[in-house]
């Protein structure tokens, strides 16, 4: 069976995450949106609240796993950890990975907001001021905060050096790419941050030396960083 | 087993999605931060990062189950889902109602930045003009697409009259408690909002008179709504 993804198709996004896992457990799928042809934009809008059978989703990414569709990143997570390995046997351990997908979800969530402030349906440029100050507590406060939970998290599991049990789970993944998106969009305050959560840096080191990880990211289809997506390099934001 | 739920004593807050599933199924529960001689934080606090044993949590609400902490209110409610039938049974089914519940949490913290768009360190009275912006966005945009969202899934579920599978699950309790919220805080644009989602409306009211919900929020363990929550009702901020 081929996985079908739905997300846009010129950024790395929360579809990221995604792809992420489909490509560490070497998965078949199909990433809807990117055709040879170009990018695909009504191809994935369609499967919003659409005509499709099967529960409808609020938004990208949407995930058709035989014909039937699930949707909320840390949900198809949930799903693709169960059936690849890519989290643990137990219920309560499951769920602790669950628990730490949730957080980086919040994370990246306030990431996100760092550039859009006041609202989606608006320009960065139509938020800019409220950005400068939304950026500057992020920095100070949110920041390390987030991250020194993360190297506590780490700390507590450092026989294995992984975020949970005793390997790689869809939570280290996507860690790997929030530091990844955060050395991106913040370098100046990344590089401080990170001084203080070695772990957080080992971590992503280890996921990026993942062989089939390595290899998706030296691919084309990897979609490099850009200002659309939720990592936005603006420099008056960083510090 | 009686569980103990660490959340803040005085606020609903998302805590106040984990007490609805615990009323609702009668369970046994401890809401640790409440105390016959007040509101305790420091033993909220204290679980956070902490020296217990288990998964530290980044944030309240925490469900200790037998010395096993679970955090994350999407995560505790698909833990008290399984064990209490508040979620169909299937994978596939567990799966959509784990769905809804992450949807209603971007709803939630949607709602929550109205009143905080700049940040969670600062006063509300601090980052008021950004709030102005940010609410009018909110209702205008957000706040009716969101709910035309569910109004679509229960009108998909239409026989059952309930958001997913036969019977009630956590998410129409959560369901409940966002439109009880978002009454409170605009009580004019969630007026106008509702003439377009009448089974929002009646699942409101299906969820208000199931007898365990009804005997609660007529308790005094049902918190108000106030200005601390995430719900926060500042006339200049509805339309």
């Amino acid at each position: 069976m081929t996985y079908r993804l739905y997300y846009w198709p010129t950024i790395q996004g929360r579809g990221e995450l995604v792809r992420l896992a489909l490509e560490a457990v070497g998965a078949e799928y199909e990433d809807v949106g990117r055709t040879p042809e170009g990018p695909n934009f009504g191809a994935v809008s369609s499967i919003l609240w659409g005509e499709q059978p099967g529960p409808p989703a609020f938004a990208p990414p949407v995930l058709d796993v035989d014909g039937h569709l699930i949707a909320q990143t840390a949900n198809i997570l949930l799903y693709l950890g169960g059936k690849h390995g890519l989290a643990p046997e137990g219920e309560l351990d499951r769920l602790w990975v669950n628990q730490l997908q949730l957080t980086i979800a919040d994370f990246v969530g306030e990431i996100h907001d760092t550039h859009h402030p006041v609202g989606v349906q608006l320009y960065y440029e139509d938020q800019k001021e409220e950005a400068l100050n939304k950026a500057q507590g992020f920095r100070e406060y949110r920041l390390p905060k987030f991250l020194g939970y993360f190297e506590r998290v780490l700390a507590d599991n450092a026989d294995a050096g992984w975020l949970a049990g005793t390997a790689c789970t869809y939570a280290d993944l996507s860690m790997f790419q929030v530091v990844a998106g955060l050395r991106y969009a913040f370098p100046n305050a990344m590089a401080r941050a990170e001084y203080s959560t070695p772990r957080v840096t080992l971590l992503h080191q280890r996921v990026r030396d993942l062989p089939r990880i390595s290899a998706y990211l030296d691919s084309e289809r990897r979609i490099p960083f850009n200002e659309d997506g939720i990592f936005r390099h603006y420099p008056e934001l960083d510090e």
